[in-house]
């Protein structure tokens, strides 16, 4: 096919997530490498999102595709309950690189189902109904996970589930409180959570639900202490802390969890992405020993049809194994640094900027009308005039692709980026912002 | 590995679905090819559910793997935005063997996300909240797709989703009211549905969700005009009728589509498993015209990271083209009456049969105690001494791998079934039924 008829197809017979479908104009990839893709003309793009912050090993990597290659001459698919040695490895090597109290791992597909079957098996385990999760978090489109989401993804989702409760976010930079260090503002989030559960009947509460690190809702990064208070108050009431590890984990942030930053140990992390970075599709939960114990005598009452693919779970082990090979941790964090210096150094020159956030290769720019009233470049949930869309259209236009949410430009690359790539890729944004500081 | 290190590596760290964990003991799968499987004693088993009614085309299919090898070498995923040539190449072949009201695809991991997707375009596009559903349904285990499904599946996921309701099956083997024909039966449940519409406020209804023929809990088949009786009362209402075609599309039935048997067009229609028959996981939901043309100018609010995977289209556009080559739908027929015709002798010969029901290679058959109280073999909900999971046990020993749901076994093996290796795997089910007919 040519470049046109992908496009044209494409547009005629496909619907596209989150969009209007007017005026859709995919660009055709026709080769991926690392870092970039080119399209049909050999126009050359880099991903500096990691697509959907998923590809953390990049295009093209040999771990995988072998074992991708090697696993379909075996067996693609056998259902969840004959024994599959891909299957039965990757859950090994997850435990094994997750803290000391997690047991067994139960595979879905995806992120979202990730979540649905976490918050299913913390009702069944606890025996209760209520769950907390925060307003600016996305946590997956089906009904349960899209009822965790806080942000305006939900709201198709509502007149909502019984049961599902809200909370504020750790979100500094945007909060009247002059709080006076990291520790007093966990200190504060954590106080008016459990000020909550209390409201909320301490003894209905399931689960608290948060992404480790919030991504999509523009990388807002736990202060000091808050974690560790949340895992507290877990422990006080009984309620199971699931972490959604689902962008945040397999080394995004620097460490293999992002949870690890702050040393705690939740009760289940759910995951996807990174994983297996989307080779083939895969998410998940991992579970405490205390409720795969639980599971021994009463019945799992979760499944699917392709819990465990095996073909998924070859992927993910070649993953991981490229993961260890390369010491893909240790890359991050240097790497990492050099993306803080420059955001930083964004920051600085550019009146748009309000905020940096980063944590390893993870990434936000946040747009405002003005750095002393913080008012952000768009207002929340209604850029109705694409100002947003625009400055990622002009990213792109000089080949640099991510995605905006709100007033956040996202940069997550594939982990294996080099600082030179990096540092080459970040003149694009200096340019664009310059452009936008002329227009505010 | 050896067999025994898959097992206890597989049971130490893996939560199987649907079960409780302690003692298990599951196969573990070497190989497999066509219609069989092999443990690594070389023990060979026969796979006479499709694995879950998936694994349409059997194991080791040269199509669908090679396919995957090369799309493997080109690029494994790119995200939903950008142009994809198997991802359009697959839709469009999608609605082009779908009926001439289809519009677009909106592709997802498996079933249960096809039928959130599905409810949630349903009520965006209707402006409506209701859903109906069927009480002996399976329509997936995530929150939406979980209150969809009427049986047991659903009760962890209660209290329910507001506005789903349910509505009776069809189900006349177990029906009191002596129906003279078929179509009396038809206009009798479509009457019923009728005033229970009324009775919710037909105004406030969004979708009418159902199998087109009910799949794992036991085959429950349409009669004649029941279909065209919903169609008309979804069209005199404005009332979306969504087809579950998950399990009963892509061949199973006879047809390509299970609707196409009783001349019916679905406004949408919902499907996994046979499109990709779970080489590489995939879902989606086809939606008509008027459907994707609302679509272009207000937002579609679904998405998930792996919609329109790249190695899952390209193995969806193989199987299709595997399904077209070696004409599978003939096969299904012509196969599909031996089938029909042995299920009529078992019927006639066991005491324990009560009922079997099949169309195209989509069979059940349905235990009693007694042939005349048509009590079943298992109280619903609740067969607590598993006495099921012994009969099904019996027949793996013979090597005759399948499932049951409720009292009822069920037998849906790969399309590419012989006629001669059917007879040859029934005879495993005459002998069991025999030992069953000694204990009842
Ligand atoms: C934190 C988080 N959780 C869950 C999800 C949902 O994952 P999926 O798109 O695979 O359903 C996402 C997707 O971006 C995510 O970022
Ligand atoms: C009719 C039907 N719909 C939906 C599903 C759910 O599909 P999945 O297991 O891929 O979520 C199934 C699974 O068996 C099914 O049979």
């Amino acid at each position: 096919m040519t470049s046109e008829e992908v496009k044209t197809m494409q547009t005629n017979y496909v619907l596209q997530s989150w969009s209007k479908q007017k005026g859709l104009n995919p660009i055709a990839i026709k080769r991926a490498e690392g870092i970039y893709m080119w399209d049909f003309d050999d126009k050359k793009y880099s991903d500096m999102s990691a697509q959907l912050v998923n590809l953390n090993v990049g295009h093209g990597n040999r771990y995988i595709i072998d074992a991708i290659k090697e696993q379909a001459e075996q067996y693609c698919y056998i259902s969840p309950s004959y024994g599959s040695e891909p299957r039965a490895e990757l859950a090994k090597m997850l435990i094994e690189r997750l803290p000391d109290n997690m047991g067994k791992v139960f595979f879905t597909n995806g992120g979202a189902d990730a979540n649905e079957n976490a918050i299913k098996m913390a009702r069944m385990y606890t025996g209760r109904d209520k769950i907390f999760s925060r307003y600016r978090s996305y946590h997956g489109s089906t009904f349960g996970a899209g009822n965790l989401t806080g942000e305006p993804r939900r709201y198709p989702l509502e007149p909502g589930i019984p049961g599902f409760v809200k909370f504020f976010d750790p979100y500094i930079y945007r909060e009247k409180i002059p709080f006076e260090s990291e520790e007093a503002a966990a200190e504060y989030y954590v106080d008016k959570l459990r000020e909550q559960i209390c409201y909320e009947g301490a003894a209905n509460v399931a689960a608290i639900v948060l992404e480790t690190v919030t991504g999509s809702n523009g990388i807002i990064i736990p202060p000091k202490g808050y974690l560790k208070g949340i895992r507290n108050i877990c422990d006080e009431f009984g309620i199971m802390l699931i972490c959604d590890e689902v962008m945040a984990g397999f080394g995004r942030t620097g460490k293999m969890f992002a949870f690890e930053n702050w040393d705690i140990k939740p009760d289940m992390v759910t995951f996807a992405k990174g994983v297996t970075c989307g080779y083939v599709q895969l998410g998940g939960v991992a579970v405490s020993k205390e409720i795969a114990a639980y599971f021994e005598d009463n019945t799992l009452l979760c499944g699917l049809t392709y819990s465990g693919h095996p073909l998924a779970c070859a992927a993910g082990v070649a993953c991981l194994k490229f993961y260890d090979d390369t010491n893909i941790l240790e890359k991050v964090n240097q790497v990492g640094k050099v993306l803080g210096e420059k955001l930083n150094e964004l920051k600085e020159k550019h009146d748009c900027v309000g905020d940096v956030r980063y944590i390893g290769l993870f990434s936000a720019i946040e747009l405002v009308k003005s750095k002393s009233t913080k008012e952000p470049l768009v207002p929340y949930g209604s850029d109705t005039a694409g100002i947003m869309k625009g400055i990622i259209g002009r990213l792109a236009k000089k080949g640099f692709m991510t995605y905006s949410h709100e007033n956040m430009i996202l940069i997550a690359p594939p982990l294996i980026i080099t600082a030179e790539q990096l540092v080459e890729e970040l003149i694009k944004v200096d340019e664009v912002l310059t452009e936008v500081d002329a227009e505010i």
